[in-house]
């Protein structure tokens, strides 16, 4: 596309777009403000404030303990509807549990102590932190050799790399589906199938790529996988993550934290720890119930929305963000740091500048666009097809331009201070 | 106490009772219910719903990513609360975090890692499962004894028989203070001396202490605990659980999952994990917002009831409990399954009854008395001084002594269903 983009074209994909009305069933209390972090953090679902109000009300305030009847199954049950809808996977194959963090470390151990007899683990040297360190942890527990592959700063984790990597000493390769930072969307199917040559498994974190990728675990033979729930599935603040393991492997795998969710007959109370012989053996304690309740509307909204057109969406947003960030942002010193194409990336849309960091500040400050910031100097620009519309890019951008133009930022000082 | 206790007794304690206010401060939506299962799930404080709400709506619905610059500090702020107003301890020596499964899980592993010349963990054959199967499941995987102590099964841990299973080959205790099923209470200090003796460290779970018991982590020389923030604390259901590591301990204690919540500079994202000097070391992922904000107005109410006053009321409640019992009920087969001594017993009751799971169920859905059961044949009564009435304990000694003197609960399967 060459030429100018009007905002005109804008306001007419919105026109055109299927999801266009999911947008009125989020609370949006600022219409001035232009929020792209659904990538961090999902905006708030208008379903979910009388949800949560009546489990807190109703079901603990009026029920109390005896709730619990039906609180016990939520996890299986929401881990049941993610995987139909969001995951490609069957009932059964995902529960909700803990932290992304604390899955990675339960299904991770859990593969390595099935391999004992290989000593390498794979990290990508550019993957999300929790995942870098996870592993680094149990290999140094388990005096394993962390193969760290380097993934292209700007496109991600070229496959040959991986592959170069490979050799039957690995137990375990663990992979985000969707960089955190550059976007980059890896070949599921293709890494698996690397993987099997040389006998390891895959652990994946969908973190970045749940509710705006359709994923087919089950169809490209994904062994283990794990994910947040809050980042485009609006499920809340820190809400549980989830964790998938492929059904043939359930009963061979053992996680490491013998909790008494675990454990057959949970209420007998047995002298032994015998865990269950299904997904349930991957839990560990009580869940936290309210963070657990706000995941329900939230991924009702998602189901009615469909992961396919918010895909197709999702692209087109992305699109216009890469055309207009080189119509408008190279003399000012930007670079895009994500793969250019659509195909190639999941929501999210980063670019390279060096005051990144002053330019996120004065972006919301100055000109109310949300977006953020990750070291050393990317500016990340994450829209959630469900609420975001196509205006809401074109203005972004158009703000961006301004503020990069009258260097509105340089108020700001360069020190950083803490962010999320 | 010899002679009739009338239910003007009762009334009167109540009119003397300094606590009586604070009922009022707790949603009781059918007051002919007795709720005495605070020991499993507390009731929901009255100004829950509405702080939960303006979290919902305002720090994440208008707020956005942005309130993560607040909320990052909750689990520390609220951990340094408990830890001066509940646990005896000083601010930085207390976080929350994950469940209290998972908390004793990382603790026990960093205080097994510290002790490599020893091959001995020690724990409680008769404590809550949850403690039991992870410390099995952290021995089998280091090929560690454990050896299991045993419990009197009415009476708790006898000391004698703690110190007699003690030998410098122990690395680890784990204890519960107060017992979940008889609600023995320890004596913390001694346990905590005896270890010390053989060179060996403590892992308390505090989960049936918190909040009814004054505990004094730091005059009685604790290196480590856990505990639930959901049962006498108020925390609403699953809230997350709190770990405490003795100052000294800290920089030289490393838990087993190294998540990015752990590290030095958080947001740098550095290539390696680097974890913090203080107690945030042993935070792993992103805490589950809500349920985590639902314990600040819960911790407000309990800081205003005072502890101290706290445990007065609730050994006259537990001692009431005992009377009528010893006067109602034993020509009706139960039998007290709890140390008769107040001193001796953390706030619940337990009463042995061949039956009990059927009178339980009766309890419940003909008299309008939530308790609960515990296998094998134990019937828990668990008063909560801040919202149970000592006429609550008469009228529901009343009702228990008139369904099984009619009989009633026979209507009931003898066939268990799963309960919480």
């Amino acid at each position: 596309m060459d030429g100018e983009i009007p905002r005109e074209l804008a306001e007419e994909m919105d026109s055109f777009d299927p999801l266009a009305e999911f947008r009125n069933r989020f609370i949006i209390t600022n219409p001035h403000m232009i929020y792209l972090d659904g990538n961090s953090l999902g905006r708030l679902p208008a379903a979910t404030p009388d949800f949560l109000d009546a489990v807190v009300r109703k079901d603990w305030g009026a029920g109390l303990v005896r709730s619990w009847q039906t609180w016990i199954d939520w996890a299986g049950c929401l881990g049941d509807r993610l995987a139909v809808h969001a995951l490609g996977a069957r009932p059964g194959e995902v529960t909700l549990s803990d932290s992304t963090s604390v899955n990675i470390y339960k299904l991770a151990a859990a593969a390595l102590d099935a391999a004992p007899d290989r000593g390498t683990v794979i990290i990508d040297a550019d993957d999300f932190p929790t995942n870098r360190y996870v592993m680094q942890g149990l290999a140094a527990q388990r005096k394993l050799t962390p193969r760290a592959v380097q993934s292209h700063v700007d496109n991600g984790l070229d496959l040959d790399v991986l592959r170069a990597a490979l050799d039957d000493d690995v137990a375990l390769i663990v992979l985000s589906l969707v960089s955190y930072r550059c976007g980059a969307l890896l070949d599921m199917a293709a890494v698996n199938v690397a993987a099997r040559e040389v006998g390891a498994l895959v652990l994946w974190d969908l973190s970045h790529a749940v509710g705006v990728i359709p994923i087919a675990l089950n169809a490209v033979g994904a062994d283990l996988a794990v994910g947040c729930t809050y980042k485009y599935l609006n499920g809340g603040p820190g809400s549980p993550a989830f964790l998938y393991v492929r059904t043939e492997l359930q009963p061979v795998l053992q996680q490491p934290i013998w909790g008494w969710f675990g454990q057959r007959d949970q209420f007998q109370m047995g002298s032994d720890y015998d865990p269950l012989g299904h997904i349930e053996r991957f839990l560990v304690g009580t869940p936290p119930l309210l963070s657990l309740a706000a995941v329900d509307p939230a991924l009702t909204l998602m189901e009615q929305a469909d992961v396919t057109r918010v895909r197709e969406k999702g692209m087109r947003l992305g699109q216009l963000i890469v055309e207009l960030a080189d119509r408008w942002l190279p003399s000012h010193g930007f670079r895009l740091a994500s793969p250019r194409r659509a195909e190639h990336r999941g929501s999210h849309v980063s670019l390279a500048h060096p005051d990144a960091w002053r330019v996120c500040q004065s972006l919301a400050e100055d000109a109310s666009v949300i977006c953020d910031f990750r070291v050393p100097d990317r500016l990340r620009i994450g829209p959630s097809p469900v609420y975001t519309r196509f205006v809401d890019v074109w203005d972004a951008m158009d703000r961006l331009r301004d503020l990069v133009a009258n260097r509105s930022y340089e108020r700001f000082p360069q020190e950083r201070t803490r962010v999320t």
